[in-house]
């Protein structure tokens, strides 16, 4: 199905990676991302009424799955992946066979970096993904392994080959991520600040994951990229990329695996209705003050060396401690279980996979 | 002694900040901060022999101390303040009577932001002191106190008052501050990048600071930044900072105080010689390995409430579990009782000064 290409003849893991795309509408968006998509295979998780017929532009590689697909591959276990909400890209990842995942909103445009060029994210999420990371020291001038940077003076030697890296968040130019509050009280603020930096998060410290541009390694953290339970039927949504964050920073924390944050940005175009996001928020904004702690303090047993024990666990640590704080959790705490069951169906090597690539290391 | 001034009337913090410069030669480099440092007042440490007349260009308001002031001032205490090595800046802390210091090394100048503006690297310090600082939480849009910026979704509310900041790190373009075997195989590399931001260093994070550009709240970590032993009749050099920022991170981490890294940037004008430091460097950069893992994870009793408590009991786990490492750090661990000693001396009120004003909380 590959059109005429514009870019180099060979991308970057051009044959290892899915682009991931959850939407509701029409793909036009991809136009502006041909140049730096095209070559790549997309998985495009359509949620919403599945009768209704979504368009790719011509000379893209893609599947696509709608509810029905989904509920027909999952059966019973389908319940776990969220409906009327963008959580359901994580399907998107469990069918994927591919080492890597890039996801993206359809409402993000290609950026422009400071010269005006265009800024070609997914090379630089790979680039992020390719390179080690460093959560046990802090680097003041930020990402060692860039060109132009290295480890600066006072950096232990012992810890200068870095981490394999999980996760590369990357960051939004215009339409800030914020919450509905902050929507509400600053709606004409735009972030116009490139910040040209990529650095670790450090071991022991969570970050608001957002899912509108991300890239994993799928056979390092897989299993642990669950958006949860939100939308449709559900007291909350617009905390799916956050509790996968937080799940995944523990994990990863953990198992000693590393998360990166900064470049690349996308630009995003479309500022989201404050008072429909209030409606989805406002439990999680509670809840979110139990849940930071709850994870913070949140540590696995050794025997958990792989990410699906680790994920496991942390379900039953879900279950008995936030499901006091509302029987949500209790119900998510279970879709957890599902979700991993259901991964290793669809991913029947999956976990003898990672430990074959003897990448994951114990704490 | 104040000459005509180019800058606005009254500079932030103008009568509340001493400019801490230690040196060996005359101070032509002032020239090129006229317009940012004339209205604040200078303390100039005299490294090296006191016989030697150092020049200050005219119109600068500042006191000089050389080693015969520092021996007749500290008497016997002297002992805990190098001789050259620039370690020496610390005396100068002890001896403000000002609520913020900000040092910077003679061989920096003003640095160009990308627009092309000259910057004033201590009006960017000021902001960063006087904003709180967010330990508990990575905020991915960096400094949420920022213009333009702010705390994203996911964001817990109730961390978002932060905490009082102590220190503000700040970077440097052209020659970066690279270690003497970074220095010998990259003998080339610049920092070009200029990456605008500030962030908090996370809690239970240690970084390599730099003493170069380095601004502080005297009443809130004070006589935690103590720069060691170092230079002459000493096993090691060009580990005073890097010393002082680990005690200092640890203390802070315990008393919840927080730390900036990033902006400003300083043009940092010469490579200091990669045999002569490789020299002063090579014990400091095996028994690093140890030191590390030590500060990581020193924990300090509730009960120590002010800095100088933390410090004392800092010092006592150093020689208890730092001895063995080599007897320097018995002799360390002695200067710094002295150091603190000493502070107490020339601040009589300054425990009292940090209590009352009640930002230093328990953890």
């Amino acid at each position: 199905m590959a059109g005429v290409s514009k870019v180099a003849p060979t991308p970057l893991l051009k044959d290892e990676l899915d682009i991931v795309i959850p939407t509701i509408r029409n793909l036009d968006f991809l136009e502006m991302w041909r140049p730096f998509f095209e070559q790549y295979h997309l998985i495009i998780v359509q949620d919403g009424d599945p009768s209704k017929v979504i368009k790719v532009p011509e000379g893209f590689d893609y599947e696509l799955y709608n509810r029905n697909d989904i509920n027909r591959i999952l059966g019973p276990k389908a319940s776990c992946i969220s409906f009327k909400d963008s959580a359901c890209r994580c399907f998107g990842y469990m069918v994927s066979k591919k080492k890597y995942i890039f996801t993206i909103d359809d409402d993000c445009f290609v950026a422009k970096d400071p010269s005006g060029k265009d800024i070609n994210a997914l090379e630089q999420h790979i680039k992020n993904l390719l390179t080690p990371s460093t959560p046990f020291f802090f680097n003041t001038l930020y990402d060692p392994y860039r060109e132009g940077a290295d480890f600066v003076r006072g950096y232990p030697f012992s810890l200068r080959e870095g981490i394999p890296t999980a996760v590369s968040h990357g960051l939004w130019l215009n339409i800030p991520d914020y919450d509905a509050p902050t929507q509400l009280v600053k709606p004409l603020e735009r972030n116009t600040r490139f910040v040209d930096a990529v650095l670790t998060i450090p071991k022991g410290t969570l970050f608001p994951m957002c899912g509108m541009n991300l890239a994993f390694n799928r056979e390092l953290i897989g299993p642990a990229m669950y958006f949860g339970l939100m939308g449709d039927g559900q007291p909350i949504g617009r905390y799916d990329d956050m509790w996968a964050g937080w799940c995944m920073k523990v994990i990863c924390d953990h198992l000693g695996l590393g998360v990166k944050t900064g470049l690349p940005y996308i630009w995003h175009s479309k500022a989201s209705n404050p008072f429909v996001n209030l409606k989805k928020e406002y439990k999680g904004i509670y809840w979110q003050e139990e849940l930071i702690p709850f994870f913070q303090s949140a540590t696995l047993p050794k025997d958990c060396t792989t990410v699906q024990n680790c994920y496991i666990e942390l379900s039953k640590q879900v279950k008995a401690k936030l499901g006091k704080v509302d029987d949500y959790f209790l119900k998510l705490a279970d879709a957890m279980v599902t979700w991993v069951e259901a991964w290793d169906e669809l991913n029947p090597s999956g976990e003898k996979a990672v430990e074959q690539n003897g990448v994951v290391v114990a704490k």
